[in-house]
């Protein structure tokens, strides 16, 4: 295999999938996110090219992973969370498929589940949500606020903290009651982890000194963290 | 830590965190689904007790972990996915907290994301879809349809083969259009993986020889299969 789509989980190192590390420790290019943990990129070869994302258009990074990959270089595309949630893995894919590079994607865990889990928030819960809508929310206007007030079970916002006054109050407009416990967690499975609890009328004003990243929660699930907590989420 | 609850991830062994590994090559006590990958149930110590969750009653488990935890054993729960989506890690968790057992959650890779990828069909896509609801499907006529019909993006059904039939019913009772793509994938990111896509309105009888466990998606993200396959999924 070429090109390995790998996901890296949702910030502690040790969340990525054994599959993905071996990867990681046997490239010779490395495309990382910015977000990505630094012990992640350290365990690339000495030798690897490590190209930093962000400073990049998708359609550059595309290009890039296509000329190493012709070249037959084992390039390792290292994505914060899972390739295929958000990810733009499948752009990626695409480009490299189009450009008949071989490549294979290395699911990651998704922030998903995991960064609820670590704050102590089961996304579902037998009797209280047996279904999670999640969705990119860098453009409140353009959701689908009267679907997503009326989604079954937990709605999870990625990229949902700038705009989370707006899509609050869209969501309320729509019929999603203002005292539905909310929750944003900020860098989720790591040292650096806050989680803030509030009503979702209030959840904006609570969270707006957290920093990115960071996910919004929203449904009854949230207030399963009432209950006593796990050791880890406890000593966040 | 006395009790991990870990997440197997999809099937694929090597899909495990490096964490989950670490903790189940270190257990004294090991309770394991059946569906988990036996290269996982086989990295446990020769002399760890094996249990199999499956033979028991899911308060009987709960018993089990409270038991074995309080004698200060290195308990593994090895659940397969994510133990936070349809896995029932909240209610482990909650057992745990309430008789004061220091645990904690290691979250897996769920078959969200990397079933449907592992078949070539990313959940979101820029353009496509950017949201994704997931809901477990056990039982049909409990389902909110009307809401599942209506979500934003693209719907993915966990437990959802034995009533497929019926579950496309309500979904195109509830106006979703019986031509809108569809796939089920069995066993996936396994050797045995097999995957059927139809129209929803046919898929139930197209996948009906499909062995569990199968993972259900519905939405235009299907149709991004019909691009060129990555290396492993086209040798599926």
């Amino acid at each position: 295999m070429t090109v390995s789509l790998v996901g890296a989980g949702p910030g502690d190192p040790e969340l990525i999938t054994v599959r993905g590390l071996a990867r990681v420790r046997a490239c010779e290019v490395l495309v990382f996110d910015r977000l990505v943990a630094a012990e992640l990129v350290a365990a690339a070869p000495g030798g690897a090219l490590r190209i930093e994302r962000d400073r990049l258009e998708q359609r550059e990074v595309n290009g890039l992973l296509v000329a190493h990959g012709r070249r037959g270089r084992r390039v390792v595309r290292l994505k914060g969370g899972d390739p295929f949630l958000f990810g733009r893995g499948g752009e990626e894919a695409l480009a490299l498929a189009r450009a008949d590079v071989p490549f294979e994607v290395v699911p990651g865990v998704s922030s998903l589940a995991s960064v609820p889990g670590s704050a102590a928030i089961p996304v579902t819960h037998r009797g209280v949500a047996s279904a999670v809508t999640a969705f990119a929310a860098h453009d409140v206007e353009a959701l689908d606020a009267a679907a997503l007030a009326r989604a079954p079970g937990t709605l999870v916002a990625f990229m949902g903290l700038a705009g989370l006054e707006r899509l609050a109050e869209r969501l309320v407009e729509h019929g999603l009651p203002a005292a539905t416990p909310a929750a944003v967690v900020s860098a989720g499975t790591t040292p650096r982890e806050q989680t803030v609890v509030a009503p979702l009328g209030a959840i904006a004003a609570a969270a707006r000194h957290l920093p990115t990243p960071a996910l919004v929660v929203i449904g009854e699930v949230v207030s399963l963290r009432d209950a006593p907590a796990p050791a880890r989420a406890s000593a966040a």
